[in-house]
Parts: structure tokens; sequence; C-alpha cells
């Protein structure tokens, strides 16, 4: 793009606070747009910030014709009232999809969303890049986040295939799984789900990350997601490791939503 | 209110040809606002009509006050853009519920919408109202529809229901919905849920109005639902009738939905 048309697209980061363990989600980012020439604008505020100096920056971004997409990076402080704020993000450069616009959009079969969120995002498009068949078959989705498990299963939806959501109020709930056919997992409980959970032959894409301890590994923990994958392994026909597994593609479908934004803004095509 | 306030809620209808299937529904739903003292306006317009001049219409009653609650009545002719139409009445008079503001707000647990759709509300006022469990009990939707299966999806989720959605790439639904403690159908074809597909006790919510040929009826046919009711009555704790049974809560919550936009508007509380 840059090279066809002198323009670059652009990311921009809004962070407040200093959470331990938002800083290498962000770290990630911020080099994965480096890589590939989008150009990075990061704000950061400090956790006793006011709600309207953090809207006034979002604000700002929002005007901003060299920025593309807007990332508040999530959870932000108690004080802060998180739903206001994602709604002020201007639709159009909600690259996280989280506006509630852009999700009533996914949710609406017939409507397109400016932007679907990247995790769900990259889930199906790995299940594609795999060949696996959605359409027509039964999946469910654990968990029921606003970030990962209801556009998941929005989307999973919109590609035909029958879906469930469980949570924590599911009864059972491995009663359901060992229906599935496609089972997609964030909850952020490892090991929650077992072998007698899945079904033989099934397709898992574990989206969880949890770090436990291990006094084996040099940082005193390693991370894992919600299955037990050497159970799993024997059960099912394909499986996404943690880590390694939807976390890279996430951040690609995170460039591409960048990308996508910068294109529509510049009409190119 | 009008005796409080001196001012009355009103509702504005627009209607775009003359189908002779939408004609009883619209004045069912004018009747009742008369007689519970809701103001109404039809604006009638001609099958040719342009996108422009149906714009026009609901943008004229998107700023006019006196105007709470706004319905286009669908389906609209082929030629008109009908989700594009639907985006620009006012999410805040958007009393049926269908603006994909509205719609992802109802997705998003911790938001709320300014309306929840007509027979979705309705569904769930009736479990409520009978002392039906909804939180974590296993539910099936069937049909997935923006107008009843999608928002009913949503709303029996926000109370913690566990949700399956099953639609026409579905496999075998009735091995899912036997599984169900609460089932709603919104398909449009009569008779497709048979005793077999119930759950002994199971609640099940009928949204279907069909059509069928009776040549015993003055009319020459007759209206009923999706579910084999004289087969399902054997096997279910509690089934809605139809006609009779949720329609004329549908309707209610419409009017429900009206008064509560002109409380707002007229800050009345």
């Amino acid at each position: 793009m840059k090279a066809a048309i002198g323009k670059s697209p652009g990311l921009a980061v809004v962070l407040v606070g200093q959470r331990r363990d938002s800083k290498p989600y962000i770290n990630i980012k911020l080099r994965a747009c480096d890589e590939v020439g989008i150009a990075t604008m990061v704000e950061e505020l400090p956790e006793s910030c006011t709600e309207s100096e953090l809207l006034d920056v979002v604000s700002r971004f929002n005007e901003d014709p060299s920025v593309h997409g807007i990332i508040v990076q999530l959870p932000l402080p108690q004080h802060l009232d998180e739903e206001k704020i994602m709604t002020v993000v201007s639709p159009e450069k909600d690259v996280d999809g989280f506006h509630p616009l852009n999700m009533g959009n996914l949710a609406l079969r017939g409507r397109q969303p400016f932007f679907i969120p990247c995790a769900p995002k990259g889930c199906i498009e790995l299940l594609l890049r795999f060949g696996v068949q959605i359409s027509g078959k039964r999946s469910v989705v654990i968990g029921r986040s606003k970030i990962v498990g209801l556009p998941t299963a929005l989307l999973l939806q919109r590609h035909h295939a029958t879906v469930s959501t469980v949570h924590s109020f599911t009864k059972n709930p491995e009663q359901i799984t060992s229906q599935a056919d496609v089972i997609v997992s964030d909850v952020g409980i490892p090991n929650l789900v077992r072998g007698n959970w899945l079904k033989p032959g099934s397709v898992v894409i574990d989206m969880g990350t949890n770090l436990v301890k291990d006094t084996s590994s040099r940082h005193g923990f390693r991370v894992t997601g919600d299955v037990c994958y050497e159970e799993a392994i024997k059960v099912v026909s394909a499986i996404t490791p943690v880590p390694g597994g939807v976390g890279p593609v996430t951040i690609s479908m995170l460039l591409s939503n960048t990308l996508d934004s910068a294109k529509r803004a510049f009409r190119f095509t």
C-alpha cells in the first residue's frame, strides 16, 4: 500500500495503568504491526485518569485521518465505564469489533459489520483453512464473553453451524460438548475440558490462555489452555495447542482488520 | 400519563404497498394502541415508492417529538433495501428492536438496548409469569430469524439458559430438541415439531403463525403454529396455543415498548 499510494495503515493503542499481564499482549501487537508496515501510536494514561481524559484521547484518534484502527486495551480500571468507552470508539475504526453496532451487524444475517472480533475471526479462519466443514455441523462454544465466546457463536451460526453455548450456569456441560463436531473453548479454566467431554473425531479450538505454576520453568509458570491436551489428542481429529495455536492467528486478524480499514479510508482496492 | 402530564405516547406505522397478509397485523396493533391511549399515525406509501421517499418518511418521524415509536411493516417490496431502511430508524424510537445497535446491545451482557423485539420479549414474559425457570435450563430455539429466533436466543442466554439454535442446516434437529427443557419455535412450518421431538415435562412456546387450508372453516383456512399441538400436549408440561398464545402478548410488548419510549422522552417516571 505504501509503495502504491504512499500511505500506510495506522493503529492507535490506548493503555490505561500498568497491568503487568497486558504488557506482553501489547508488545506482540506492536511488533507485528511494525513487521508488516502498519504505523502505531501508543497513548499511555495513568491508572488514575478520569473518564473524560480517556474519552478525549479516543475522540482525538476517532478524528485523526492517519488512524484506521483504535484499540482500548481491556480490562480498564474499575472506576472507568468500559461499556461507555467502547461505544465512543468510532465503529469504522473499531478493529477489535467490540462496538455494539458491529456486534449487532455480526449477529444479523444479511448485514456486514465493519469488523469481526479478532479471536473469533481467527478461529473460523483456522477451521476454513484446514478444510473443516462448519455448515450443518454441531458446534459448542464454551464461554460467552463478549470478546470471544459470544462473537464466536454468532460467527459459527453465520457459517450455518448448529450452535450451542455452554457457560457457568450450564449443568453437565460434557453432555453437550460430547455431541459436538466442533468445540471452541474460552473460559480461562486450565484442563476444564477433559477427554471424555469430546466426541471421537471432533475438532477442538482452544482459546484459553491460563498461567499455571510450573517450578520446572524458568519463569515459575507456564501457559496452558482450557483443554487437557494430552487427553484430547487421543480422541479428536484436530486440536489447536496453547501456546502457539489461535494466539498468532488472532494477531494476524488484527493486522488484517487494520489493513481493511485503511483500504476503506483511502478507497484503495 | 395523559392525566398526569397532559401528553400521550405516539406510535407511527409506515406501510408500503398493499400486502393482504400485513393488514390484519397492522389493524390489531392500531386497535390495541387506541384502547390504551397511544396516539397512532399511519403513513401509507405505494408499492412503487422509491427508497428516498421511504427514507424521507422515516426521517420525518425520527424528528417528530410526538412520535415515540416507529414501525416499518416488513417485509418491504423487493426493490427497497430493508437493512438500510431499518438502520435509518432512530434506535431510540425503534420499538421493534430491529436496529443493529439495539440488537448488539441485546447480545452484549452488561449493556441495555433501548428496546427488545416484541415477540421474544413476550416469550420471556410468558415464561417468567408462569414461573418457568430459565436460568441453567437447556433451551432450544428453532429458527434464527432476526425478528424472532435470533433475539429470542440472545434473550434466553441473557437469562442464563443454555441455548442451542437449530435451523434449516441442522441435521436431526429432534435429537437436540428432545433434550431441551424449554423449546421456542418460529419457522413457519405447520406441525414441524412432533410429540417425539419433545422431552416429557418440557415447556413449549410456539411462535409460528401459519395459514393452512381448512374447508370446514368459513374462510377456507385456519391459523396454526409450528408445533403439532395434539401430540405435544400429551408430552409437555405447558404449551402456548396458536392462535391465542404468544400473539396477544407480543402486541402488549409493543405497547409497553412505546410507553417506555414516551416516558424516556418526557422524563416521566
